[in-house]
């Protein structure tokens, strides 16, 4: 660095000798690497992030070094479930017994036993249960968040869990974005009625939780099993109404077209895509819609229709990955075990893999001025590690080489 | 528990308040549970395992109310290549990105990379790199860890790789079992002489490695890329001329009949078996060798063919299970994730899948009257987990909730 003089810029923390994956699109090099470089923050922001030749002459209350370790933008996971009553392990044990659909649904499993759960919890029994999940994420890198609702599937119970998920933002050290999933499955009072259901969602559910600011974001599960493209949309409409961002689980056991009517209506993001084709992501690229691929649930689900990723690749949609963090078909919450199932399931590059959990996971949360990428002036989260090369973070599986953890600055 | 008295036993340590998973064969109940437990040790051993109001009144040295928690033995993981050089990271990435093994051995990729890091690694260095390693087992419960040697290919990188071995057993609070796999691959000196290389490792290599006592085991790599079942028989008889046990990795990639050769020498175990028929099932179960299987490598290799679990149920073969734990095949340290691959990727139960990392993978080192089981007289090794019911450990996915960890009763 420059020689110190009465101009130099001052810092709150400056982290030094450490190699940089700022996974910034403006830095040439594969994961944006800086060989040799230096991070400064004040007030929680990135001030600076780059080349250690090229620095001003910071004036640091605290300087760190990082002994050669690799530093990487925090970790994002931007699909979660976290927020929810009970968990599905005797179900799993009776699946693996061989009991039957119908036997487990006798014995109150399926995605009703966590409904009924999410409904009787109390709100601090929630955010105990989701914390727990929440600090396996933090281990691994997590500094931004985002919990869905969506086990509630009442207006009670879907404002308590959205709640939760504020909560969680307030009460730990991470950057929470909450998205409202009423639409995830109709719940029995509404057996045979799901029309009148979305009504409920996209009128006097979604009122109350716009009414408290409960939400950022409005997600629908379309397919099949779950709401129709029509009724997506209406619920789509009644969110933009409101003025909130749109997401989409769609594509997941088949292909219904969903992810192309929330491109079209402006999604941030299409999420799962299994059964995704051509002119579905054609519609996501033209509309810059991100997909989020899932592998948790891939591999929990023994799915084998694996997403386009060739064609995402072709048609430059940006790719992120998430947990899926959710009792039912997704019990995971490990980032870096869902970086080496990107690789080593669906084929991604490690330099995909951790792009999906920075870069792009930042933009299907709609933030990618503000996180994602080591650039100056998006938020000071960053995430270093006891690493050789940033391929490590995909290859290893069930290994956490995290050193520090870094959350706005602090 | 009845009214202390005069006579009571004394104890060192005294767990009260518990659910056991004894996993004893002797007790009924799955999983061998015994609903409100109590442990007690003393001099290391447990001195009493099973029901309170059935339990001694012991005078404790201490005792430990476990308020609920469930303890299981504490985990063995009994395949695992934990000593070696460097890592395979590069060699992960380069193929993602399109390599062909042909590039990527001219990068220097392969096992003879591991071998060359190997070779050229201090032992200071190699107990480094497995220390962190191992660190993540003992994270999530492991006691007992079996270390094979196989990366060094020479007498003396083999002789300084279990060197390290016990070196892990003498330093860490773990029991590690040694294993010579010599046999892992021809090195590139003997290429096309492999007769001239089983010659080697059945002869000076083996006796070096026995003079200083540095193994409890001998293993080969039975398979068309590794050895013959003719040189895997003149190692295992070398091997049994000094008095050492026998184990294989059999039936990974094609049926060469290993299982079956090594099960009728009486070897403990054998390892992999993808590929394995009936009549080498039959013949497992004939000899009592375990069948270790190793989803980690199945899941990294992209492995179709699974091993043949029902037959091994049918014939009463006993199924262990272990990281496997590798550079190149499965670069993968957590016995959980080995537990959830297990019952997701080959149909096991949780209580299978809990009896591969406990009773059976003692059976699988020649420990059963030591280990992998909450019995009298064996020793204290137990895992104390924050869950409801041992499924739990199966089911979920990246999340480690393990609560205390003892071994030889502290
Ligand atoms: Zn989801
Ligand atoms: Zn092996």
């Amino acid at each position: 660095m420059a020689t110190m003089s009465a101009e130099a810029p001052t810092c709150d923390r400056l982290w030094t000798n450490a190699r940089l994956a700022t996974m910034a699109s403006s830095v040439a090099a594969p994961y944006g690497t800086v060989e040799d470089g230096v991070v400064a923050a004040r007030d929680g922001r990135i001030l600076y992030a780059g080349p250690r030749q090229e620095a001003p002459a910071f004036r640091a209350a605290e300087t760190i070094d990082c002994g050669g370790r690799w530093i990487t933008p925090g970790l994002i996971d931007c699909h979660t479930h976290l927020v929810h009553g009970g968990d599905r392990a005797h179900e799993f044990e009776l699946r693996l017994q061989g009991a039957s659909y119908e036997e487990i649904a006798r014995a109150g499993g399926g995605i009703l036993s966590t409904v009924t759960a999410t409904r009787a919890a109390s709100e601090d029994a929630l955010f105990a249960s989701a914390d727990r999940r929440l600090s396996a994420l933090l281990a691994e890198g997590v500094t931004t968040v985002e919990i869905k609702s969506g086990y509630g599937l009442e207006i009670e119970a879907e404002v308590k869990t959205l709640r939760v998920a504020r909560r969680v933002g307030r009460e730990r050290p991470v950057r929470v974005r909450t998205t409202f999933l009423g639409a995830h499955a109709v719940p029995p009072e509404f057996k045979g009625r799901s029309g009148d259901y979305t009504a409920l969602v996209a009128g006097p559910m979604l009122d109350a939780i716009a009414a408290e600011g409960l939400a950022d974001a409005v997600d629908v599960f379309c397919e099949g099993i779950a709401f129709s493209p029509d009724e997506t949309r209406a619920v789509f409409e009644a969110a933009q109404a409101k003025g909130l961002a749109i997401k989409i689980h769609a594509e997941q056991l088949s292909n219904l077209g969903g992810a192309a009517l929330a491109a079209e209506m402006g999604a941030l993001s299409a999420d799962h895509l299994e059964y995704l084709d051509e002119a579905g992501v054609i519609a996501m690229a033209k509309a810059r819609t991100v997909a989020v691929v899932l592998p948790g649930a891939f591999y929990f689900l023994h799915e084998t229709q694996k997403p386009p990723i060739e064609f995402l690749r072709r048609h430059g949609v940006a790719i992120a990955l998430a947990t899926d963090a959710n009792p039912g078909s997704s019990p995971l919450t490990s980032p870096l075990l869902v970086m080496n199932m990107a690789c080593t399931l669906f084929r991604l590059t490690p330099e995909e893999a951790l792009a999906g959990l920075t870069r792009h996971a930042a933009q299907a949360l709609g933030l990618s001025d503000e996180i994602g990428t080591l650039e100056a002036g998006k938020a000071c989260d960053l995430a270093i590690w006891d690493i050789e090369r940033p391929a490590e973070l995909a290859y290893r599986i069930g290994f956490n080489p995290l050193y520090a953890r870094i959350w706005n600055g602090q």
